[in-house]
């Protein structure tokens, strides 16, 4: 027995729009696409807007191995309308307002239940795949030809589908592109200040990549009355609006002169940092993170997403010496109870999301959020459907 | 003004004998030698008893590099008597006992006066140098050429000075041999269980390398109501003298077949353990721990002194799937504090260290406590200086 939406749309395959990749690296190409119907835990959802991370742009990228699935179809950070529900879902129903996180959260595994930690023991492992459950697509070209999923949301699409335990509700109220900006960046950077990092009052802090994602760590390093927090950036115009988000010194690599960051960062610091995290993805950043933290305490947080999969390398004198690293997807947070906490703080004016969308484009333009975030121009590009 | 003491040594060099290495990996040779009287902040020492560290055997073993110091005298577990005291030394006079710890702990600095981490920001950095203050030797052989330190204790002799920050005062009633074991490995093991990784009631565990620091860490976890103990060793005798210590089940790497240690770890942990510890010094090993480790809040500790140095190589995804990696010396615990505490519970029975004395020989024999460390035999060895 299906459900009737208002549309008349459900159950059936929809015809749309979506920026398909279908080489590594290259613009990605408007096409009419069918989007199936969604099956049993799942919603079918109709984007409202979309953005930009840094995670599509890496996987964007990546032309062999198991993680180049071309055609496909990116985008993680969204916000939408549900379309239609699938069998036996209770959660949701048509006209919900909804976050998709690429993050799962079933709310009923050992992990999703536990306090610590924010993986799911059932849907934690599957990351990159189609959808969870099936492990199938439901995006076709015309040609009947597959197009892959991306991260469980695929959201450069006027309609995607996407498995319950990777939606969030939120109240319609709330304004689209602030919420498309929980979705993954901001939220990510603000959990791995808050909850995996749980920086304290007076601590210093040093950020490699001063991001979407970086600026996020400092505006939650900020919120927790952080007494320095060193921003680190080839981008020397990042040095500036970093500011807003309460960067307190910046260090551009290439100005070090004979030195390293991490020499530097002890220096200001007398010692190092309590905390440092790595929002870039390079393994050789991630080794400076490590070494610019304080020995007995120091902890880095890795969020940025290796973009070569080169390994971390870590001299285990300085692990002796009581320094930490560790890291998270989605900053740690449960997406959703964390989500609509968040959510409440924008609305209470508790952070700051409205400076990290520093552009907004039209669908057909979204291949200018690319040069944008590849420039080092743009924070957050939000591409609106409409 | 010198305090003079009851022998009339004060002030004056002691000839006594030590056991002295001449070149790395050779028996040591027991000499006569010369110990210098405490200069302020020292005390001179007379050992009543020493054991073997594995620490001991890895820089023994070192031929090249800043590391390689010969002739030397090693030795870092021990406890003693004071004999005389330098100037300015108001916490210790002569006749006390002492256990002297590599890791020092002076009371006064941002580091040892903070709850975090038991490093020291003063003397930290001083690990395997000569006496902290000055960098000299108070050793002398009869020729009249220097004799290095090993760890800030150099215990190998009957005689040897010692900074005030790497002694802790212990009631003279307190038998001597237990006071040794708590001088390094043991307070290692239990601080790294108790105070590092804060084992919880029913947690998972596994432990690399079953010598006396790896079967600390299982009584630690053992009286914390872990609910499975896991010993991981190539040394078949140490799964029986483990069960003692709580070990609930062994692995030996040899007889895994084509699996590695990690995956059968998190076969029969479901997925991995929330606590791994590495007791051996192998950065193989490390990698080995980390990955039997959960995702989501797995914790590995390294304890292990790298051997060769090598880096530990981590693949950053799984520090994103929210697994941690730390280390510490001397298990995290100040020695000042710590040391009488764990000295407490070992009168009321809340610790077990009998056990882990399963040799015992003359001064004259230390070379035997080589051997049977390094066959696997023991897991400490008691030196009696008489
Ligand atoms: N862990 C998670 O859950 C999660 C979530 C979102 C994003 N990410 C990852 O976080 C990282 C940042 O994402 P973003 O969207 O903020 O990216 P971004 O492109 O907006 O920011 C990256 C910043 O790093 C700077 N940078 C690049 N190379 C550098 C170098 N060698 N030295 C110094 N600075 C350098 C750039 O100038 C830029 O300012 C990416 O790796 C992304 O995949 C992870
Ligand atoms: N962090 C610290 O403060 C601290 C303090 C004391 C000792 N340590 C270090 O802890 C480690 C253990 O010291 P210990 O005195 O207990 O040593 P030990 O020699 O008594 O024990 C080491 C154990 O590891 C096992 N082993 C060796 N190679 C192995 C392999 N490839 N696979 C599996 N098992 C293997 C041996 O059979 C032995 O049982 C050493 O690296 C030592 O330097 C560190
Ligand atoms: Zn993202
Ligand atoms: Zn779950
Ligand atoms: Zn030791
Ligand atoms: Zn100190």
């Amino acid at each position: 027995m299906e459900k009737q939406n208002r549309s008349g749309t459900a159950g059936k395959a929809i015809r749309c729009k979506a920026a398909v990749c279908r080489n590594p690296g290259e613009p990605l190409v408007i096409e009419e696409i069918m989007v199936d119907p969604p099956k049993a835990w799942e919603i079918r959802i109709k984007i409202l807007c979309t953005s930009l991370c840094h995670s599509d742009v890496t996987f964007w990228k990546i032309s062999t191995g198991p993680f180049a699935l071309f055609p496909r179809i990116f985008g993680h950070e969204a916000v939408g309308v549900v379309e239609s529900v699938g069998e036996h879902v209770e959660e949701f129903q048509e006209g919900d307002m909804v976050v998709p996180v690429f993050h799962p959260n079933c709310r009923e595994c050992r992990d999703c239940k536990s306090q610590k930690g924010n993986g799911c023991s059932i849907f934690g492992d599957k990351l990159v795949a189609e959808m969870p459950r099936d492990g199938t697509s439901r995006f076709k070209g015309m040609n009947g030809e597959t197009l892959h999923h991306f991260l469980s949301v695929s959201s450069f699409s006027e309609y995607t589908v996407v498995d319950v335990v990777h939606v969030v509700k939120i109240s319609s109220e709330f304004p689209a592109e602030k919420a498309c900006l929980l979705s993954c960046g901001i939220s990510t950077g603000i959990g791995a200040a808050w909850k995996v990092a749980d920086i304290e009052e007076g601590s210093t802090v040093a950020i490699f990549g001063l991001g979407a994602v970086g600026l996020a760590v400092a505006e939650g390093a900020r919120l927790r009355g952080a007494s320095k927090i060193i921003g680190v950036d080839l981008n020397q115009e990042k040095f500036e609006i970093g500011k807003k988000f309460g960067v307190s010194d910046f260090i551009n690599p290439t100005t070090c002169g004979e030195k390293n960051v991490s020499e530097v960062i002890k220096e200001i610091t007398d010692g190092g940092v309590d905390y440092s995290f790595e929002c870039i993805g390079l393994a050789s950043l991630m080794e400076d993170a490590f070494n610019s933290s304080r020995v007995n305490w120091g902890k880095t947080v890795i969020l940025g997403v290796e973009m070569h999969r080169t390994p971390l390398a870590i001299d285990t004198y300085f692990l002796l010496r009581g320094r930490t690293v560790t890291g998270c997807f989605f900053g740690g947070l449960k997406a959703k109870s964390d989500i609509p906490i968040l959510a409440q703080k924008y609305l209470h004016k508790e952070i700051n999301l409205d400076g990290f969308i520093t552009h907004e484009v039209n669908f057909q333009d979204i291949n200018n959020a690319f040069d944008l975030l590849l420039k080092g121009k743009s924070l957050r590009c939000i591409i609106w459907m409409d």
